[in-house]
């Protein structure tokens, strides 16, 4: 184990490969060439397009699957996936042992991939873990470490060449027998196909799955059929109603509504809103909840975005339908009206975590950001922040683009002062995933404390009126109100995952839980 | 010298990079990984994603242009480009020398790099030659050997690693500070930047051009900001009138149209003409006369294409609004009409050579159209085509997509049987640039010839009382009035070119013209 630059203990190696310790935002400088795939030749694909073959075994085949493969896959579908299980069944069939899983996301429906796990096809996950297999993980049932990573974080470590992918699987909700692919139409729509595009750049092999195969051409093309080896048609391909999580849902409660009316206020305050401005929020119910009271401010104002960046929902394109911003400039859509959206509206664009997020590339669009609004687990008083552990030090969220949205010019996380009786504002976060020096602003139902480092906003909101205080002074009084701060999480010692930085280096790591006595 | 497999003598060595023979169509096999870029970080550029500097002069520098570096640039704006003797006048303004220049193609407007090339800052071009620069080469002008690729081999190239660009400079009629740039709205318009896109990819640095900076972001990024290095803002960056050029014109000779007509005849009589079906017709006069033709029997019959590839002009432009195709799957607009439908309709689509022509890719769209229609400047009875020298032995025309197109289901050259009295068809043609064996027609005023290996299409159109007579049979008649075959070129054995098939191996080479006494 070696210490980072922040004081956290990191493993110096794990599945094998080497590991660089965290060094400090952006301190860490790349060295050497991007990865580079195989040369392929039109010699050995159908002159006439025709890739598709008739089952998703038959396809693996053809990609020659075998033990201690890579195997990846987007999660636009979110919870409403239905090709991943299959893919991992047919392995078990085929008697595959040892394969890394390397999901942008899995989500609660992939729970059977436990049972391939503990079967052997499986030996672990390499990506953002929510709910039941972070909870599995957790526990140490993995044979291998988890990796967890930013969008941006995935992206960088395909192109740098830290993971590369043997077979991708793009499950495709419009496709053409090319490999061309889309997901903003047909039964299926899920908007776009974004965070499986890096690996179609990337992998050895590439299999398009749809349920709606359309006469070449298919278009838009956001998945090129020229980097596609096989296409499958299976009956369908996803649930685009289970892309609305519980949550993308609006808040109700009035704590959190009054945490994002604050949050409001205070860009409003800090002179952020701006004609020609941008903003992200995220889909957690008080992050719509904030983008819905910046509405109503910039409608009173006259005041226009420039743009917005999704996760899109319908309170989103309302905007852009409105006339409130030019664009959005979306990664993933989270409900039914940002897929319509995308399909009709030239203002509603797809992007990529290339575009949006990649720390090793020539810039990216989160650092121009005017301001961010994003959720926490937690946060400790030097504004370091959590994202994905619970105070009991289980890991049940993923990173998202979390990480790369700190770096936009303001970033605040509005969060309540307590969930469930337990404080969220502590000491020491359970797991670092955000810097301290890069979160700004913390917004509570109990006031709102702004970085020392950010004498600027310091300055412009100090006339405001609004409740700013000092985040001792609000964790001493939560603390206070609980009875003490909360009890630290039963770990061992064990580290069943890491937390990357979006450099590629080793922010933290996530230990396993104590089995109850 | 070595012998390729189609008995044509090319050189062991070009450049000081060893040169592969050809081996036969689709017989070649890459091996191999891509060229890889250098890894960049997000650290080294603008957070707030401005990277506009002052003058051409400052990007230059920024970008380390030095004594031998490669520059490439795209060619949307044909002959009416303004940037690329701008960019050479000022390396030679700072006394660097020995320069490769990578366009992927020059024009008669390039002329001043004559110039450049004698005083030492250029030692020599590699791309497509037309014209004045052309004949310079020709005379054995440049310090090095020109290489003539396809669109697809220009891809090819760069993607596998055979040519590594220093920096790329890519005029832009539209772009935002972030680098994000696009072809099909501004002052300049000229359409796409598809040409360019491989440059961006892989190049170490990138310039964008503009003289029309909106603010961030500019859409559609056809270039995306992220793979852009620096911004330069001009008075004009080209003169997009200058694109349409003289190839581009509606021929108005009364052969030439009954060429084409009968071209469009023998579509119909093969079967090719079917609802659903495909074609490209390059930007020759008569080629463009055949697709009016095509276009007329498409109404009467009642058929639709699902997909036109262009080069766009106005007369594709008007089959794409009155429905008679689904899309145009564009490679580079031909005129102004072209740059607005690319524009405003969804289906005129933006292609690059990776989507359209790349061999060393997982399939093409060349490969799948039913019937191709291209120029050429000499035929001989094998059916191997010439279409970069003229039978004077003048290097003065490029590939362009030409070479990629062969592999269509039935290529079609409809051409004169001589010009300014001088045969078209001969016993061997000046130089090899498409095998015989990709070459299933030739249409003449005095008769259609059938390639005997396409026993399928001579069995089609045998009842359709066409004019089809045998290649010998064409080359006798015009032979006899003419009063004998065509005198030879006088050349010498000095290759001043070499031409390269779409896989990387050597077709031909191009030798230094005989200097007249």
């Amino acid at each position: 184990m070696i210490k980072n630059s922040i004081g956290r203990m990191i493993p110096g190696e794990v599945n094998g490969v080497k590991q660089i310790p965290f060094k400090g935002v952006a301190k860490y400088k790349p060295e050497g060439l991007k990865a580079a795939p195989p040369i392929r030749s039109c010699s050995d694909y159908p002159t006439d397009g025709n890739k598709v073959v008739s089952s998703l075994q038959e396809a693996l085949k053809k990609c020659g699957l075998k033990d201690g493969m890579t195997i990846s896959n987007h999660h636009h579908f979110r919870n409403g996936d239905l090709v991943m299980n299959q893919v991992f069944e047919i392995a078990s069939e085929m008697g595959v042992k040892g394969l890394r899983w390397f999901p942008s996301a899995a989500f609660p429906c992939h729970k059977p991939v436990i049972d391939h796990i503990n079967n052997g096809t499986i030996d672990w996950i390499e990506g953002s873990l929510n709910g039941p297999l972070g909870d599995f993980a957790s526990g140490g049932g993995m044979r291998g470490t988890g990796v967890l990573r930013s969008h941006g974080g995935r992206w960088q470590a395909v192109q740098d060449g830290e993971v590369h992918i043997d077979i991708a699987v793009i499950a495709a909700p419009t496709a053409d027998e090319f490999g061309n692919a889309t997901g903003d139409r047909g039964p299926s729509a899920c908007g776009l196909l974004g965070f499986g595009l890096v690996d179609t750049l990337y992998a050895d092999k590439v299999i398009v799955v749809t349920d709606n195969l359309v006469p070449f051409p298919c278009l838009p093309w956001q998945i090129q059929g020229q980097n596609v080896d096989v296409v499958v048609v299976l009956d369908k391909v996803g649930e685009p109603e289970k892309i609305v999580s519980g949550t993308t849902k609006l808040t109700r409660s009035p704590d959190r509504l009054y945490i994002a009316e604050l949050t409001a206020k205070f860009v409003k305050a800090a002179d952020i809103l701006h004609d020609g401005f941008s903003f992200q929020a995220g889909a957690g119910g008080t992050a719509l909840a904030f983008a819905i009271y910046l509405k109503e401010m910039m409608k009173n104002a006259g005041i226009k975005a420039r743009f917005i960046r999704g996760g899109s929902t319908k309170y989103l394109v309302e905007m852009l339908e409105e006339g409130l911003t030019d664009f959005i400039l979306d990664g993933q859509t989270f409900d039914l009206e940002g897929v319509r959206s995308m399909r009709e509206n030239f203002g509603h664009v797809n992007t990529s975590p290339f575009t949006s997020y990649n720390w090793h590339g020539k810039g990216n669009f989160a650092t121009m950001l005017d301001v961010v609004v994003l959720g926490a687990t937690e946060v400790d008083v030097n504004f370091n922040a959590n994202v994905v552990t619970h105070s009991d030090g289980r890991m049940l969220h993923g990173i998202g683009g979390w990480q790369n949205c700190l770096f936009s010019k303001c970033t605040i996380l509005p969060i309540p002062a307590f969930r469930d009786r337990i404080p969220i504002i502590v000491d020491k976060v359970t797991t670092v995933v955000g810097p301290g020096e890069l979160i700004d602003v913390i917004v509570t139902e109990r006031g709102i404390a702004i970085n020392p480092l950010r004498k600027d906003l310091i300055s412009a909101t100090k006339n405001s009126k609004l409740p700013i205080r000092k985040i001792e002074e609000i964790k001493a009084e939560v603390d206070d109100l609980i009875g003490g701060p909360p009890t630290k999480p039963e770990l061992t010692d064990e580290v069943v995952s890491i937390v990357k930085w979006v450099d590629g280096t080793v922010l933290d790591s996530i230990y396993k839980i104590k089995e109850e006595e």
